[in-house]
């Protein structure tokens, strides 16, 4: 706890690994590819789920469950759909175990093997889709809106802890619906949902946008997204929403009777987030004395720690801290009191300081005397020392303004790191240098290609909330709609 | 939704298939022995899981994630867990898919083989005891108290919704002890908290006990029990918490250092429930008209039924009843208002009445005048019309009356099946006919399958609850300490 984090601007990728570790996160498993995600990481994860689910519930989506294993066949269905996930696909071939022959060991039976191989779930359209087909008759078994909460795996060469996993919590929402406009409403609706809770609750500011072709997902028509600035200057894609069309439809055979009686193809829509926002939260409000937490994402919002030298006066300290506890939990904040006596004060502050806590009490004899409390806050450092009277209030207000600077302040960052490029060198420099990058492209693959080959900047997205721009794109010269949004990306 | 189910009395299995489809529970996917949860089934688990999760947390556990997949190395440390498992297996053999040679088919990569084959997990003990090595050093680390909410593949030959199919969804308690008797401690403290749970939530009354060493956990010292007594005279095993011994420490050398710094392995339990829970939820309480929820666990407690003949009747109804449905919610009932025009009244009766809505509302126009509701009870199919003041109240009361009367109805059931049974002629006849039956049993493996063989019975277990009382085992007429729970079972 004492060893100082290796600092970001020294080594941005090893203080993201130390803070994961540090601040008890995660850690990689003895499995090649899969984390172990830590009771104070998955808390923060449990705080996520809880409150996206909310948002879900409350635009009309029930969660369901399906199988962790997709036939072989049905991912083939869908041709586009196959071919981006072929190379990553963890798969099963056989059902038993046997003692080896010596008795030494034990070892797959070959008797044992799958007449069809079946595939871990790197997303499920496919076995989705073949259920929805017995789901869906007529027009008034749509809209269906669900949800699942659900692991999946995709096979990565190269892994890092919550940004890139070959296993992966997520939600996935997978909708159907009658028409083509409420599919795409659907979708937006949903991008929005992801744009409200990155904003609203883990305080990230994010631009909401549509992929170019080459970064659609496998089988859409349409990938929508949210895009936030780390503090490396590198954007992270935090959430996706595909317009499906009928592509599932077809390739599954789902048609439904419409008001007319006409049989039709249904329209789909599918999205999701996954535990990659684990990372996302930790690399926008972090500094270089660990993680940083926006009081609605935090596991406990208060920490108290009792400064003493006998255990007489800890029992003392400890009917104050305990009163002031059970105030602030009266209003709703969830507070730990750490009165361990095998770490020092000091032990405790460098930890939650580097578990993110946003607000630290520490309380003393002194303070009992004078009525007071010492307050420090974890997203500016600063301390205070504050009479005991109208403590909960006060807090209460610390937290709402914690949640609101963090925000604030990583808008601010966007804002300082977002350029617009108006030449070919002018970009290729900003770009070196990290941050969003607004610059013309004349909407082909082959130059969204050429691109990333010179400059390894991609199209994060086409900005929904941009204003259309006739303009020249930087690298083909030839004609420009808009500026996008491009930048280096996780 | 008017065909009639088949009753009980004519064929038990088939009733029970018909509830899960017609309830909307789950449905066989197609995928051999994985179920889809359809979004009403799931609505129950997922109040079950959120009632677990806050007993769990209460009792000092907090969640974490470990991987789906274990080394096959890993599964083979403890010699009597991996031969309890190897039969069931899920296989990862490979990570890879390609185009066949002539481009028409998908299939695996056979460059794509793994080094070491990979488990799809059928418990954790193994991949969660390899990560607290690196977690545990002293006994200030324990005790360890950490649970996981996770899917897990067992390879049924013959599967059953809910009850037994090859990929379930549980959680899995995995807690680390400075000594054995604290881990007894937790492994009893568990089995409380699946009773309290199972009777208190679910209505269902369950007998705690060990299970024989026939029926113990593979890699337990002492597995703990909770079993519930089905309406076809089965009893099914509800949940378990097994007492580990220091059987996992060794295996993954997990030892911590004791107050006296000596280096001392750690002692484990383990302890989980699973979607089976919905099997023995639906099989304790359903009737010939369907399911039967008790109201803490129902997805919705009361649907209000809308009786109109034209459109403007309904809106007087519909005001009429949001006004009933909004005075519900606020004492924290759940109300479903059902105005589709698209069924007639008596089918949505039918419909509610098989996915076993505790309390049904029906509000007509002459309802309006009078000032009266029709309420009918899902438990008893009584109805009766009430002046609709206080009607929140009565509502709040009555909920809590089929709670009680579930789990009292079911308790008489369960009593009116319990037998004693004092010679091996009377205890075959009593087995035959269904039920719980004591009866004495000289302790030995031998005996107990020899029992198996002859009357495909089981011990469920021996009760805690129960004094001890000399006698003679009725098979092998050896002494006996006291009377086993014997059953068929699920």
């Amino acid at each position: 706890m004492a060893k100082k984090l290796t600092p970001r601007e020294k080594d941005y990728s090893q203080w993201y690994n130390e803070i994961v570790q540090g601040a008890d996160l995660a850690e990689s498993s003895g499995v090649r590819g899969c984390m172990v995600i830590k009771p104070y990481g998955y808390a923060i994860w449990e705080r996520m789920q809880s409150e996206l689910d909310k948002m879900f519930k409350q635009t009309g989506h029930m969660n369901a469950y399906f199988p962790l294993f997709i036939p072989k066949s049905y991912l083939s269905k869908e041709a586009a759909h196959v071919e981006g996930f072929a190379k990553e696909c963890a798969v099963v071939t056989h059902y038993r175990l046997k003692n080896s022959e010596d008795g030494k060991s034990i070892e797959v039976d070959p008797k044992a093997k799958l007449e069809e191989e079946l595939i871990v779930r790197p997303t499920s359209e496919t076995i989705i889709w073949d259920t929805y087909r017995k789901w869906i008759q007529s027009y008034r078994d749509l809209p269906l809106l669900i949800n699942q909460w659900a692991n999946v795996v995709r096979w990565e060469m190269r892994t890092r802890l919550f940004l890139r996993t070959a296993e992966f919590l997520w939600q996935e929402g997978h909708t159907a619906h009658a028409t083509k406009r409420e599919a795409i409403e659907e979708t937006e609706k949903m991008i929005g949902v992801y744009a409200k809770f990155a904003e609203n609750f883990m305080a990230m500011p994010v631009v909401k946008g549509l992929k170019s072709a080459n970064e659609r997902f496998a089988g859409a028509e349409e990938t929508y997204c949210i895009e936030a600035l780390m503090q490396d200057g590198k954007s992270l894609q935090a959430g996706t929403s595909h317009f499906l069309g009928q592509n599932f439809a077809k390739a599954f055979d789902v048609k439904f009777a419409n008001q007319e009686g006409k049989q039709e193809f249904v329209w789909a829509t599918s999205w999701g987030v996954s535990t990659r926002l684990m990372g996302a939260l930790i690399m926008t409000h972090s500094d270089d004395y660990g993680l940083v937490l926006p009081p609605k994402l935090a596991p406990f919002q208060v920490v108290i720690v009792p400064i003493y030298k006998a255990d007489e006066e800890l029992s003392k300290v400890s009917d104050f801290a305990i009163k002031i506890k059970e105030s602030l939990e009266l209003r709703g904040i969830s507070v730990k009191y750490d009165d361990r006596n095998n770490h020092k004060p000091g032990w405790k502050f460098a930890e939650y300081e580097l578990k993110g806590v946003p607000v630290r009490l520490a309380i003393g004899a002194r303070d009992i005397e004078n009525s007071t409390v010492e307050i420090a806050r974890r997203d500016t450092l600063e301390k205070q020392t504050c009479k005991v009277e109208g403590i909960d209030q006060r807090i209460e207000n610390i937290l709402k303004e914690i949640q609101h600077n963090l925000f604030e302040k990583a808008l601010l960052f966007r804002e300082e790191n977002t350029y617009v490029a108006d030449s070919k060198e002018q970009f290729k420099e900003l770009i070196n240098d990290g941050g969003f990058v607004y610059a013309h492209w004349d909407g082909t693959s082959e130059t969204e290609e050429l691109i990333k080959r010179e400059t390894k900047a991609t199209i994060r997205c086409i900005p929904l909330a941009i204003e259309k721009e006739k303009g020249v794109c930087l690298f083909s010269e030839k004609d420009s709609e808009q500026r996008v949004l491009f930048a280096k990306a996780y």
